[in-house]
């Protein structure tokens, strides 16, 4: 069964994605991460993943084999398949679809034991050029309304790999996370004739107490009002819908406040699990003057989990006041 | 500083609870669930906890002494204060008002070393008995609104004593997932001139595969678009939207019901660590026929954690058809 699925009340779609075939003993909490010598994603293993589908290698080398230095493959299981029709249906007083989207795998450095912090500018602004390319591609495909990109590092933040790498997920749908944001996000562009997201650029350039760094075209910031202990969120200076829109002379300085707001969250808090995403416009948007892409990163720790869960309050005892000044502080090794 | 914080873009309010100090270094992911032997909530040590402001207890015996089958107290180190004015006020662009609110601990039995499925069904009685009087008593109180109860049960499920306990968060906001529902369940109001809940237990009850039991008062399901592997859900079985006005009649109901299903999940899952909410409407709620309050229980699993963390998107590898069928067939020890 691979199924979109919506909740009657809020309206929520849920992906029922059970080829995995899981029954109740699979449901423990440790898994493995696996081992270096028989990861699938590292050199000499092309074998063991799907064919790539995208890659970063020297001209001479064939797809599948050693020599890049990033690939991006279809998810071995994926929660979604790119084959067949929506058939958006009733089901009694319920509503589904079927689980038709992509769902990729960026492997982001041939190197099994690095992390994002570890990788140098060129290796970044590559991950983003690779994230930008599947975005471009994936746009013609007509059933396709929106490519959520993200990162879990580290197996409290849902990582059961240890290579770095990220996925993404198209879906015919937008996440109701992202729709929420473009609802208010178009609700105070109806207020106030301007982005809420420029608003809070120009509020933290005001205030900086929040700032973390800035370069001509990103700025790093802790939000005003965070969900977990260090959430930080790395926004384009200028208003920009689509992150697939971020022109070339950007992209630099998104690899390098990136790549120093990595190196400093894991100097602060120790090399800890995170997750990253990036809130995108939807395809074909018709409010982007509403609108501004922007990655979250959201360190994983116990005060996160539990009691936020499906309660909807998030109690964070660190003020984003006192964890941008750690992060600003830091002594970066360069 | 204890202060709520509005992000600007989705209108969610967060906690600031920076009281217990914690830096950097705090940020640990293990933390030990404190021992039997220095356990402050088990009998002989009620004068390491705050003074009890609930209990059931024998009728000769003081507060703060032995002889208690369940306490409630305040919490010690709570996430907001009961003490103070809201005083709601701009910051730049931003929102903020006060802290202000009661945070308390039930703990649900003097046995150290049970848990809910252990309970009889005299035990869990008494607890939502002690809910319905803590709800009703800060339903006086006019700064609050909502009253959010919940059990995080295991390190995992974000439990940091293993003594059974649940806690409650009053608030003078509504939290972000009940809003959503309440919004929801209007708008199908206006639509069908039904609540949603009932029209969804009518459907569960006509296709009898995701029920998993049900008694005169009460049904437990699997949800239609389960967020994780074998969500579950306790409805009223008839109207109802308020938790606190469920009479006598129907508790004892509420007590089987709810045993039961804790003794199948722990049967089927093998004692995972889980999360219950009590989902119920604000005090004073004015649209009382579109809303039905209901628990919802979430077993924990690494299935749940990594992926839907800020997506928005939810991937479960079970259907809820299969999970409702594994608890069913459960057989109880009775």
């Amino acid at each position: 069964m691979l199924e979109f699925r919506k909740d009657p009340v809020i309206g929520r779609w849920v992906i029922i994605s059970s080829e995995r075939g899981l029954r109740p003993n699979d449901f423990s909490l440790s898994s493995d991460p696996q081992a270096e010598k028989t990861c699938p994603f590292c050199p000499g293993r092309e074998h063991l993943t799907t064919q790539e589908i995208y890659a970063i290698r020297p001209d001479h080398t064939p797809p599948n084999t050693p020599g890049w230095r990033l690939r991006v493959i279809p998810n071995k299981f994926p929660a979604l398949q790119i084959e067949g029709h929506l058939r958006q249906r009733a089901d009694g007083i319920y509503d589904k679809m079927n689980g038709v989207g992509a769902h990729e795998v960026i492997i982001e450095t041939p190197d099994h034991g690095k992390t994002l912090s570890d990788l140098n500018e060129q290796e970044i602004r590559e991950i983003f050029l690779a994230y930008r390319s599947r975005i471009l591609d994936l746009h013609n495909d007509k059933r396709l309304r929106y490519v959520m990109v993200f990162k879990n590092h580290g197996q409290a933040a849902g990582a059961s790999l240890s290579h770095p790498h990220s996925q993404l997920i198209a879906t015919p749908i937008v996440p109701k996370r992202v729709s929420e944001e473009l609802i208010g996000s178009e609700a105070y562009f109806r207020y106030k004739d301007r982005c809420v997201f420029c608003d809070i650029i120009n509020q933290e350039m005001d205030d900086m107490v929040r700032i973390i760094e800035s370069n001509d075209h990103f700025i790093a910031i802790a939000p005003y009002a965070p969900r977990c202990p260090f959430e930080t969120w790395i926004l384009p200076r200028n208003h920009l819908p689509f992150f697939e829109e971020t022109p070339d002379s950007a992209m630099s300085d998104l690899a390098v406040i990136m790549m120093s707001l990595m190196q400093r969250i894991d100097i602060v808090l120790k090399r800890p699990p995170y997750n990253i995403l990036i809130h995108n416009s939807p395809f074909d948007y018709k409010f982007p003057e509403a609108y501004h892409w922007h990655i979250e990163i959201m360190p994983r720790s116990t005060w996160v989990a539990g009691f936020e869960w499906g309660t909807g309050f998030y109690i964070n005892p660190t003020p984003p006041e006192e964890a941008a000044e750690f992060l600003r502080n830091t002594q970066l090794a360069r």
